[in-house]
């Protein structure tokens, strides 16, 4: 006799579907704003992507994304034999499944050109089908009549600027000249382009760093080796795609990439202070005194260049405490150290003063 | 003054690309054969997939796989709207990738009808063009001119059996009368079907388990949850299409799911044997004796049912030894255990003696 | 010739010894209080652990814990032979090394009887030799005297209570009585005692739970089995002895075990309010609204019993973020749940009311 | 009503104790020979290590060890004020044990000296007392008499060679003339010392490697950091102890640690043939010809120096097999490599050659 519980069909034994599950990322806040992970450079099966349209929201809904650009390029469509040209397909297939997951979904496109002008990407567009003509001055006209965020992307890419040195063409300056250039990847998908962040502190531009993902993200930024993709942190007024566009457009980003942060100082010293917290001295032998650093953020902080009397080097991990043993002096003025991996400059880390806390 | 070192591009340490990686996956062995890893159901957006076909490829590699199918439905595109149907797409995409990387890529379908007959796969077939045709018999009938080796998929799939109970309807018997019928998946993606292991052996039919899969591998198994995929083990003579399609057609098969293998006896006995060794007694207090047991495998070994005097469960992990203490009196006789993770029946699981090696 | 980095000493790339790191633990919180995490049951080589004192602190501050208690048996020293008895010997090796690491080190040690009355702990005691004296309650009055906070340990214990039912002795009754009782283990290593809940909340004892490990810590609570050990979550004024101390005799306490909370409802429903952040809808079709759940903290939180037009069932993953999807009356009367691993007494869980945000 | 479920103790789902788990360990094999798994040097509370002896057995078990020696110092006791000295202790305590699991427990101890002659270990030894004595010398007798393996240990710490430059003094050339030395730690903890590899070949010493562990082996050497403690391999005609003794002797020995391993050509050269297996061209395109690379043991292999026509670099990870397209010529002249981790002198590697299987 065969029991029912064998007769039926069985689901293994945990396989029953989890729900879904959204993490939760702890990033640097700027006082008086929202901090938005965002990835603003992102293929599809409708350029030369390997992803249906769709997975791109459930990677940023897994990866704790607030905001996400599908950017197939205008011009270059590998799949075309298979899959017609249709440069607003990917938006109309994602944008109910973001607007159920609570992702803001921009619309973009990478407008895709040998350098000069090299590859930009246009955001917050309405209609990429007029960016599809030939002259590339038209095309950024198109866009910024649509309203367009437009970032320069991967300046420093080999394949089009062998020598790896990002470098300004005339077109570039046009543009900035108008007003039609308002942002340059500082990183992309796995390179930092280190002069970028001046060109962006001179010419005020917003700092961007995207994914430029073409496959599976779980699959190009798999734990040990990495526990996030690249993204842009933009502080906003409010978690809308309005405030967004206007922090954007007023250059309050940052960029995450590995362990590390790019800003400016002046953004950069207020997120550094939103994460580490110095503890008041627990232990004090009248010749030093013993206190603890917490870091409450994903990000490591790596220290270096500390005082006499002070750790020379001293890493706070994610979501870790470290204890400070120092000299007694520090408790009427402050340790300074190099935050090694918050980048300021091409060539500079962000300084900064710790103190322990008063009792 | 800023070094070269600055101003170039520079890669994010440790992220420079990886040569791919292929891993060896221990599985059993019949003695005198080859063990080709296989998954037979496989979707891409041609059908209602969400990742392009080379992906499949990639995914088996990684997998360790042998050989696969994809098998996107013939009459199901849910992405017409944006990608024509072309049923051999996929096949000619991914047909170059598999033969770099020496993955038998095994040219598939889904016949996708309501039950009866439901779902069922041809594989090994030429012109998918020619399947695509109303009659549901004329369809299996140009299959089998094909040379197709057909299996039934997921016959106990609540959505088409509400009572998750499979049975075989006139159409099937019809099938296997003329034999075209040669295989039905006892898994599929997270289900199992116990009563399909009668239905197989009653009708020497192979067993035949599956993924599929519709997204991405490494997304649907995470470990810890899972270590791989579900996959159909085939017992070929040698590493080739040929083989793989002669062994199919012989019902040398067994499915691996979870920590679960299924399998005929006849089969299942030797593969047990293959991968589980008893060392020599390395103490011997005069009343027990202690030996070890290893699992080369990656699949562990879940016993139960022990003799008086030895341990009533063991689990002998993948690739672990376990110490078993036992009666001085099973120098002489065979313990006997049931190993409650190879499934032989609907009913039934593989029993077992296991003596300690001879010094 | 040889170079000098090959003629020295080298060290094996990324072994360089990386600074101790601390985790952050992230914990309910009792508004007004501060979350002390401690473990008052651990074992050292000076009874029957096998691990030197220090350890247990570099133990607890690696796991982030505020408090922990060396316990080690009054009457039962088994490696006598090796290290004479010495009660006191255990605090004297590790309370330089938890001042050092701002872990407070709480004096106690494990009265070790026959049930009844069993194994006590006896906690904030100052000379555990008066306690080594044959008549239990002698030894009772002497941790009083001393100032002592004492609770029962693994009251279900199957090798002192065959039958698993924890059950007051009248030893227990008279302890408690007096006040000479004031906590109980409803948890203690891999077990817990249901019953408990009911003896705690009619005698106005603590919940205790311990991990009364012998062993080593990281072996015996190992991802992903275990994500952190069995622990005390006690609800203090302040991060001090005395406040922890004014804590425990005032009952305020929970224990996480697992996935699971155990805590009388007074301090369980603030507990899951602390860490549970229901957000504004996001979307409304007019018959639906769309919102998120947050956790913030590192205990996944299980909802089952969900209202009719609402999820039956939703786990929060630790850290997570889910989406609930609800009829619109939602929008203006709440979601009640259970909070199955929130347990509130013998035979029940927390109820909660969960509403989405205002806008 | 109370159910009884309720009523008893329950086991935390999930915590029921799972059978000890050891884990086998593929590393290369010397034809003719087993290669036996060895920690010589290991520390517990009766010398300055943190652990209990039985500690150490459970340790080497898990980690699919063959055979260790616990070396507590014989002149330095730190813990003594607790625990009085007695040098044949640890050895008592964990014998039965390792009987138990089948642990080759050798006798040793550690031979605890200013530098020249630093520290040594003495293994095999039957009677630890009489190695209690000044006179180095006579120490070293003692140890002869009772036919021991000594070796000299980490001769490039900085602690006693500030440098970091491992150099024979007179006292080790005058123990090489009598026989009295016969091992060096090329590895110790966390260093490594190139010239060792030099030193050993001159003088026919053995390569030895130990973790030289005083906490908890799993703390120290952890995933992903680390996936192995560091361990002599060595090549023996039997798993006794008999064996184990003979192979040492006769300096048929590698070093595992990290990514490497340390051993002379004449052993290096099977070892990495035991291994690495290239699969026949599975692809020809008239002009260069694919093939497999397989990697069976838990060590990957890293080539570099590619020739002309073939990848320059190679690694083939743990476990795992790698693509190589080369030159069609490479059918009939074979690959020529460097093996970076596989270490055969101070300022040398293992080259090899490679060729695809024939079909």
């Amino acid at each position: 006799m065969k029991t029912k519980l064998i007769i039926i069909t069985a689901l293994l034994l945990g396989t029953m579907s989890l729900q879904a599950q959204r993490q939760m990322v702890n990033v640097p806040e700027l006082p008086g704003y929202v901090t938005l992970k965002c990835d603003f450079h992102i293929h599809t099966v409708f350029s030369d992507g390997n992803v249906w349209p769709t997975n791109r929201v459930s990677e940023a809904w897994r990866d704790g994304l607030d905001a996400i650009a599908i950017t197939d390029h205008i011009e270059y469509q590998p799949h075309k034999q298979y899959i017609p040209t249709d440069h607003s397909a990917a938006w109309k297939i994602a944008s109910a499944m973001a607007a159920d997951n609570n992702i803001i979904l921009v619309m973009g496109t990478e407008i895709t050109r040998g350098m000069p002008p090299g590859h930009l990407n246009a955001l917050f567009i309405t209609d990429p089908d007029l960016l599809a003509t030939d002259d590339f001055m038209k095309v950024v006209e198109a866009a910024m009549a649509q309203g367009a965020f437009i970032h320069w992307n991967h300046p420093g890419w080999k394949s089009q600027q062998p020598d790896g040195i990002p470098r300004m063409y005339d077109v570039h300056r046009e543009m900035i000249a108008k007003g039609w250039l308002h942002g340059i990847e500082y990183f992309n998908g796995g390179e930092y382009y280190p002069l970028v962040m001046d060109m962006c502190r001179e010419n005020k531009l917003a700092l961007i760093g995207n994914s430029d993902t073409h496959g599976v993200i779980s699959e190009e930024y798999t734990a040990p080796r990495y526990s996030h993709r690249p993204m842009t942190l933009v502080f906003a007024k409010e978690r809308t795609a309005e405030s967004l566009k206007e922090a954007l457009f007023a250059g309050r980003t940052a960029v995450w990439y590995g362990d590390n942060l790019a800003a400016f100082e002046e953004i950069a010293l207020p997120l550094f202070r939103s994460v580490i917290t110095a503890g008041a001295p627990y232990k004090d032998d009248g010749t030093r005194i013993w206190f603890e650093l917490c870091n409450s953020s994903d990000i490591p902080m790596k220290l270096s260049g500390g005082p006499e009397g002070a750790p020379a080097m001293l890493t706070v991990p994610a979501r870790s405490m470290v204890i400070v043993r120092a000299d007694r002096k520090y408790l009427s003025q402050p340790l300074t150290y190099n935050v090694d991996n918050i980048i300021t400059g091409s060539d500079s880390v962000l300084k900064v003063e710790i103190s322990p806390a008063k009792k």
